[in-house]
């Protein structure tokens, strides 16, 4: 019914939009803090308001992810607007998930393009360590799909699927797979070790990370971005500053993992991309250096290929080779990433965007500080990828020449999300697609859970329960309800689809076909 | 620290803003639904999409106060999106407690005149209903600054204090305050028995509404706005449509109502008002008709007041007299308002939005239809009025002609917070400024509980809880400490400062200048 032209540029006869400048940035050291989310998004905005030179501020905007379940504080903007003794400047909050970081950079960046603000002040916050872990990994599951939630689907349990589907496609052994996420963890540690502002800041060697402990095989603790408190504040201006916002994309996805086309690219990546490489005039090949989203190791592999750095099912070489290291050819989370820096979600987007301006203007440590950058990315994943931005920032004190015909060298491929089909499956066999067995499950879910994606016989996409370990990808499974899950049982030869369990599956849902069968 | 500059327009050398065009318009019924708050979505927004005749949807924006809470549902922008078949498209959630629905309005009106986007999809809506009425106050007074729900005060208990102090300073009886009040509940439910989108279509009487059942004195049912499920959307365009925004103002205030220069005129309306006058060279006295925020009858005398269209303390005059209805010089709420039509928090105010649109256009009813409108205005506010947004709008098919040297006849008043501390008060001696008995308290708070603002002594305003109710404006009252909330007590004569009660009232908590006396 209602069409998406694909990219976001009307082409009509709109006024010139204003450029929107970076004019300050702060933010609070990242790890477990005892201070409340307000003191926290205080001190961030009153170094960057320091750091700005600015004389006013005509609008705010407040970022976090979900305040009203971690510290039970509902009408957040107004109560920061005050904390900060701005009452009267009028405030919003913006939210996208764990992307909410980078949504609220772009409402900032609408409201001074338009020419109605000079000054915005930009905070994003979240503060998570004082609950229990099971209840934190609760209230973030919360992002997920209704259905793969509830059969105990936890963001680690997906992120885990993905990277075991990675494995399979790009044909790595589980050993290999094991030593490239530990360069990711390895490396992100490293740059995170050089950070002040990181939540880790010590080294930490192969060895540490394959005694760590599973969360969701194949994903260890080293995987996982740490569960952190933080803020991150950033004043834009339309006044012209050293640092400019150049590109801006940003692109949803199914809610659900199962309704989509590849398990190992995230086409909400792509397309953003592609409306920030296109809006900015740049090419993969012109960024200097990028903050990937990864609050797991394998996320920043795929990230670096959605994102056109390295082909599709090669990131894994970049990693290797070290390409993304700080002094490699391509550096990827020179600040350490959500990893080592930490992972406040509403707050990370803005931490990326941060370290990029510090980066840009040559104000980290020597040690970390990528030479000649020029031109800046960063990359934020809101829910499981279904919500993802792509922020470009670049400095304003060199010409850059932009040919007149300029054209974009980067594809997003196939941006259609496939046609799926949600009633209960017809058929009672299929086909393993991923599968995990997750260890640190959701408060109320029994722990270990043996996950797997499904595709039925009839092509359709589940998730599903398994009673034993040990699935391999591409294993025939016979489908069996038990209660309210479906749950698969390994079988030598291809199943055939017995009618009395077709009807009994039937039986137990409104099936709307059966209307038409018995009228 | 941090300058505000008083109005939201650089004067800069920025590019021209585009202008922006309301497209269309829809909405679910308000009420009681058995429905999701996705599906009241999809419904509003495949009605606005209809309605708008536009190709595509470039930018998604959702309102929704709490989803959280009142759903379980996080990450609800990428779910709409996707709910809509709309997955690619991005979409920002974007929330200022009940003023979420003109905000996200707000949100859309700068993606569009940034020139990045051509047709933006807004989306408000709220699910409510399935909570019993103690969770949802509950949820509801998370609004409310800690230490003034920490006494147990809910949103109709602020009200009512507003309430009472309104009466005492436009020099009202309580027969005559209740007599003005049970018109603008009779006016409103006439209106909304206009209205088949409302909740309450029932004509109410004065005898119906006086034996309504105290709410918080002096606020019966039928002064507060219901509990409501329900959404709304609308299609912004770049191209040039009936309807326009033509002035647009946002404000916050302190956070606790007790920081406050005044009780009985909000602040962030007032400096809403002058911004939106302002960007649309409009006077009070140009606007047909107004949607006014009546979460309490009160507030929308309130309202009529701090956006000048009556002198303060005079706006209940204008209920007496009829002006204000629908056939008046100036009518309010002609929809009905909050109180007739419902107020799902997060979309009321892009309800309000919706029904001046259809007014502009001449589609409403024709009982209810304000003939001639031409410039609609609506007053929607976030919190206990610290977030406050006013939208004006106006039919495009006629020349308006402007003044070269316009300017506002509007006047703010005051715009700067009050001075205010909040420590422990050292002083047990005060006045009451206003109060308030509650009975629908919310979810752990005893019924009855009498509440009080109190000015000390020495300046500072607390809010207290009193054994007793019976109390009056002006009495002098006695502070003991019980537990851990301040009780008042009447007293006949000025109270002195004992010296021991004042030492025992200091060393109950970490008091600062303690240090500097004994170090």
């Amino acid at each position: 019914m209602i069409l998406y032209n694909g990219h976001k540029f009307s082409t009509g006869s709109e006024a010139m939009a204003n450029e929107v400048y970076v004019a300050g940035v702060g933010m609070t050291k990242f790890g477990k803090s005892d201070r409340s989310l307000s003191e926290m998004m205080v001190e961030a905005a009153t170094k960057a308001f320091r750091d700005a030179r600015v004389r006013s501020i005509d609008y705010m905007l407040i970022g976090v992810m979900n305040a009203e379940e971690f510290t039970g504080e509902s009408n957040v903007a107004a109560m920061i607007a005050d904390q900060l003794g701005l009452s009267g400047v009028p405030s919003s909050r913006v939210e996208t998930a764990s992307s909410t970081g980078s949504a609220v950079f772009e409402a900032g960046f609408y409201a001074i393009a338009s020419g109605y603000h000079r000054n915005v002040l930009i905070i994003a916050g979240e503060k998570m360590t004082h609950l229990p872990t099971a209840r934190t990994t609760k209230i973030l599951a919360e992002v997920i799909e209704r259905r793969e939630r509830s059969y105990g689907a936890s963001m680690p349990a997906l992120a885990a699927m993905i990277t075991q589907r990675y494995q399979y496609e790009a044909g790595l052994s589980a050993e290999r797979l094991q030593s490239v996420l530990a360069k990711v963890a390895i490396k992100n540690h490293y740059n995170g070790s050089l950070n002040p502002y990181a939540q880790f800041r010590k080294l930490i060697s192969e060895s540490d990370y394959l005694n760590s402990k599973w969360v969701a095989t194949p994903l260890r603790t080293y995987d996982c971005a740490p569960i952190t408190d933080g803020a991150v504040a950033v004043v834009l201006t339309s006044d012209r500053r050293l640092v400019k916002i150049s590109g801006l994309g940003h692109a949803t996805d199914t809610l659900a993992v199962r309704h989509r086309d590849s398990l190992t690219s995230f086409r909400s990546t792509r397309l953003a991309a592609y409306q920030a490489y296109t809006m900015a005039k740049v090419n993969p090949q012109d960024v200097s250096f990028a903050e990937v989203h990864d609050a797991f190791t394998m996320f920043e592999i795929i990230g670096t290929e959605d994102l056109g750095f390295f082909p599709a099912k090669e990131g894994w070489m970049a990693v290797e080779e070290g390409i993304t290291s700080i002094k490699g050819k391509l550096p990827i989370n020179p600040s350490g990433g959500l990893k080592a820096r930490g992972h406040p979600v509403g707050a990370s987007g803005l931490a990326q965007i941060a370290e990029v301006v510090w980066q840009l203007r040559g104000e980290v440590e020597p040690a970390r500080q990528v030479s000649g950058a020029r031109i800046g990315l960063t990359q934020n994943i809101g829910g499981l990828a279904n919500n993802n931005l792509v922020v470009i920032l670049e400095r304003t004190d060199r010409y850059r020449a932009i040919p007149v015909y300029w054209k974009p060298q980067f594809d997003p491929g196939k941006t259609e999300p496939r046609e799926t089909f949600d009633s209960e499956p017809e058929v009672n066999t299929g086909t393993v697609e991923t599968f995990t067995t997750l260890y640190t499950t959701p408060e109320g879910v029994p722990s270990p859970l043996h996950l797997a994606f499904v595709r039925t016989d009839l092509g359709q996409m589940i998730l599903t329960r398994s009673h034993e370990g040990g699935l391999t990808i591409g294993q025939k499974v016979q489908l069996e309800k038990e209660g309210e899950y479906l749950y698969i049982r390994p079988i030598a030869s291809p199943g055939t689809v017995t009618e009395g369990i077709k009807q009994w599956l039937r039986g137990s849902l409104p099936f709307p076909r059966r209307k038409e069968e018995n009228p």
